[in-house]
């Protein structure tokens, strides 16, 4: 066995030992979802939200004074009213395009394709900030529980994002059998949590620590002010549309197992999310500059035990986690853009295991990127992230709006309502971030233009393509009426003669045998020994005082090919290609030919036939 | 014009602007140097040695006391001898072999195969050492003088290493230039150093500040000691090769102009030399942890003016330019070993500019890998360095004795004497380094007998390559009887038919098409479309389960030639290849063709034709 087959061996076993064997496309039902396994795969990304979305409201609050933390209930019951917006309208998302889809597929059939390139392409940008903000974000958390492994946060966060992406390139099912895990851990974590502190409420063991009492008039309190709150308090709600793309996923009858896991999913949010900010108000919590507000919650609870700690340690996993909702959307978002020729045809190819791998690499790479280039510092992406989930958000529901009105199915009016209302509020949301945080989130105003430029040019290029492709739409190709061969050479060799015998074998044209001398004296050498040697090929002898074998042998081409063309004829070059035992032994060799050919193909309308000479030594 | 070949042009107008118009090869002598600047190109390595020579030996002798430092005149004196020896022996290697060579040449001559080995890989990679260890330095001089720029060192380093390579590629004529000023610049500024500071000395405006006076009885002295400070003197002396191996850049008379040339350097070096040990002494300076020996000279000579920077800074200068000794020596030594086919053949490659272009870059890519290793801290380096070119040295001069003991020319037994003593001051450096410094030195017990190692592993692949390749010691090819064209498809379109007709006009044996589909529906759709569209065309259609293209074709290929080559017949796989009019373009198709040509071309012996499909759009 030579060392390069030995090389591709391992790297293969590699592959096998890190991805599982290769799968049959006909196994392709065996991977699909559960609802148990659904539920843990896809709300990572919501639920986890629920463990910064209530801070980042009194966060606002707090520019005011402590007095004003008693505004976090409406305006958190402001969030509950967006979520079931959004949850209904999703709902309704996932029967009406039960093939998957999300705001992309939506806004796309019932907007146009502009509002629909719009929606996919800042989709398509902010899973990849869901996989670097939430790798971060968890990195974070268990480097501030160990604080040795500080300096090594960038490094550990490229772990985990290389890990989740080995994971779902296995395929995933088995990603979401250990993913499953982490998910349920941490909701148990905080019923527990919730439940224990309502019951020192209830039962009075702790008397309420209020600021000020709901209802209190707070001065300088604004309209805008609390807007601006409720912008911050929806960031908890990125991640609900992960269910609706991601329906292929599912197992059959797949929107109903959708819709009924995103259902338990709204209502966990719900609980937990109102939980959190309810016993945050009443406890009197605010946020320090190094404790979370979660954290202060599990600590007032449970004091610091062994409960504080699994509360905390599921926080971190699901943050990580958090992750893998961006690797299952992603991809399928990528495949819908791609089929309709929008990105490259790579991301509809599935891989050994049947996901699609493309894009989940891409998705991996592009996250390690942000991850080192932002040094796993990405809290300041967040706005961008939440305005990159709002604009598909508001889109897919205006999108639903004009579907109704257009196809005014039983019920329309009420469908139309919760759509609108859930529009709406994403609109008011979106708007917020604009005017409230622009110095954070204007850069999507920068690459969503040029995301879509490239979508339309990908498309262009396809289309073009096509079109020369196309038998129908295009004359036949002239008959061939002739060839000639171009044979360089470098010397009387075994080489050249193998190439010389193929040339004859197809016996279809002339043989031009062209050698390039770099100086006078071996120019007339040369060609007397071919003359003895092989004085029927003819040999055209090209001096280079520039030392280049590829200028004038390329001018020499095109003078053939000029007088060749005429009388419809093909040119083709015949290259030798040394093909050593050993890979090592590859930088022995000119790798002229290598050069020729790469030259002679992309510059040249020549066909290159390489004619491989296996050394056996 | 497209994209591809602006950028093309762009990087040749760059290459143009950074290396200068191409040369002729007929351009060659007037490339060549004047004795003047072979002196500033050749010697900047042994006269920047002057720097740290001196400051070497007392570093050694302080480790005994103050009271030991008057034994550096004897050791400067045992260094002169050395000096005069290795001048006085190189001179009889130039006029022995004009053509160049040096240690390498001389000692294979001589000696042997292996010997020769062993000198010329140890020069091989001493010259990398030389210009990590000299553009360290350099740097070093600079950021002492400006600390501010101390945290970049290693930029400045690559930069400069960047900026002699890229020098050194407009060709050696041209860098001489350049390089010129800054030497005789250093030289002229340690002239007016050692005038000023004798001056002072005879005049009695100084009184002498001796440690201890001449002669004065040291306790705790050894040989070994004295020895050991006499190696580490030793090392001023390095480079004084360079001039030896470089004779073809000469003008001719090659051969005396070197001699001469060589004498200058020599003369220099022994007045600069001694001059600064003398004046060292009898300022009585001490080596100190942060200012060099030579910047207290100078500072004690002139005060802290003008002249002391105008010292320092020619010394940063030279420091960094001694580099260009190795870019002088190494591509020549590189040009001889691979001459001799122990290193690849590109180092024998002459580039645009004449220079071997190979052999230059090569020298800058792994002495900047060097310098970012070792963090630009390259000083423990040195003795490496030092021990790597004693050992040439010593085999050299004992390559000169076998010489003249066998030739026996007219006045031998005084050449005899001249190289026997040199061999043997040489050899006692080197033992010297091994003995006082083994921690130091110990890797070339390592990278030598790799490197040897390598170097018969090359030799033995070229010389196995060319047995393979001549037509006298094998058989004739056997005739090929006929031709087989298999033809990958991937749909019934204008690139399927250009390749059907070019293997048509061939017309020179079967043609199989080949269909590779993942899915069995898919598999008897194209049958039925093909037999409508080109029923005369066999097509085979291979499906594949798991979804590769190049597994099953592989396999498929794989029978068609066990059949094909029972009859002598060629087998041909045709494949198509999109040229897109735009570099980025490529991304937008599948590169599975350009995977099939590798893998068709590196693992069966097959001849692959690529039928270039040129979009025009």
């Amino acid at each position: 066995m030579n060392s390069e087959s030995a090389v591709t061996i391992n790297l293969a076993s590699l592959k096998r030992l890190l991805i599982g064997r290769p799968l049959k496309s006909t196994e392709l039902g065996e991977q699909k979802l559960t609802k148990t396994k659904a539920l843990a795969i896809l709300s990572s990304d919501a639920l986890s939200s629920v463990a910064y979305g209530p801070e980042q409201i009194l966060l606002v609050l707090m520019t005011i004074g402590m007095a004003a933390f008693w505004y976090s209930i409406p305006i958190g019951i402001g969030v509950l009213i967006l979520l079931l917006a959004l949850i209904l309208s999703y709902r309704q998302i996932i029967f009406a395009y039960p093939h998957g889809g999300g705001a992309y597929v939506v806004s796309k059939e019932n907007l146009g394709l502009f509002p629909g390139l719009v929606a996919g392409g800042s989709l398509l940008v902010d899973y990849i900030l869901t996989v670097a903000v939430s790798v971060s974000a968890g990195t974070d958390a268990i480097t501030s529980a160990f604080p040795s492994l500080h300096e090594h946060t960038v490094i550990i966060a490229v772990a985990f994002v290389v890990f989740i992406t080995i994971l779902n390139l296995r395929g995933v099912t088995e990603s979401a059998s250990i993913l499953a895990y982490p998910v349920y851990l941490f909701v148990l974590a905080l019923f527990i949590l919730i439940g224990v502190g309502l019951y020192n409420v209830v039962t009075g063991k702790l008397s309420p620590d209020l600021h000020a009492p709901v209802g209190t008039p707070i001065a300088g309190i604004s309209l805008f002010l609390l807007l601006r709150a409720f912008a911050s308090g929806s960031s908890a709600l990125t991640g609900v549309e992960a269910i609706s793309n991601a329906i292929p996923n599912f197992k059959d009858p797949a929107p109903n197992n959708a819709v009924k896991t995103l259902m338990a999913m709204g209502t966990l949010l719900a609980v937990l999310f109102s939980g959190i900010v309810y016993l945050v108000y009443y406890y009197g919590i605010a946020p320090g500059p190094e404790v979370t507000v979660l954290s202060q919650l599990a600590e007032q609870v449970f004091g610091r035990n062994l409960m504080y700690f699994f509360v905390q340690g599921t926080t971190a996993l699901i943050l990580i986690l958090a992750a893998n909702t961006g690797y299952s959307a992603f991809p399928l978002l990528a495949v819908n853009l791609a089929k309709d020729k929008f990105i490259p045809r790579m991301f509809t190819v599935r891989g050994d295991r049947l996901g699609y791998s493309n894009g989940i690499i891409f998705l991996g790479v592009l996250s390690i990127v942000l991850i080192i280039a932002f040094k796993g510092k990405t809290e300041h992406l967040i706005p961008l992230y939440a305005v990159g989930v709002f604009i598909p958000f508001t889109l897919a529901q205006t999108g639903m709006i004009v579907k109704w009105v257009r196809e005014k199915p039983q019920g329309w009016m009420l469908k139309l309502f919760i759509n609108a209302t859930g529009a709406l509020i994403s609109f008011i949301v979106t708007c917020m971030f604009f005017l409230t945080k622009f110095n954070q989130v204007w850069p999507v105003l920068v690459f969503l233009p040029l995301i879509i430029i490239w979508f339309y040019r990908i498309r262009k290029h396809y289309d073009a393509v096509g079109e020369q492709l196309s038998l129908a739409t295009c004359e036949p190709a002239l008959p061939v009426e002739g060839n000639v061969f171009i044979l360089p050479v470098s010397g009387i060799t075994h080489v050249v003669e193998n190439s010389i015998n193929y040339a004859r074998s197809l016996d279809a044209g002339q043989i031009i045998a062209v050698y390039v001398p770099f100086e006078r004296e071996d120019e007339e050498r040369f060609e007397q020994k071919w003359k003895k040697w092989m004085p029927e090929i003819r040999l055209v002898t090209l001096h280079s005082p520039y030392r280049s074998i590829i200028q004038p042998l390329s001018k020499f081409i095109d003078s053939v090919q000029r007088k060749a063309s005429q009388s419809n004829y093909n040119v083709t070059v015949i290259v030798p290609q040394f093909i050593p035992k050993k890979g090592w032994h590859n930088i022995l060799h000119n790798q002229t030919s290598l050069l020729m050919r790469a030259h002679l193909l992309y510059r040249k309308d020549v066909i290159v036939t390489t004619v491989p000479f296996h050394l056996k030594k």
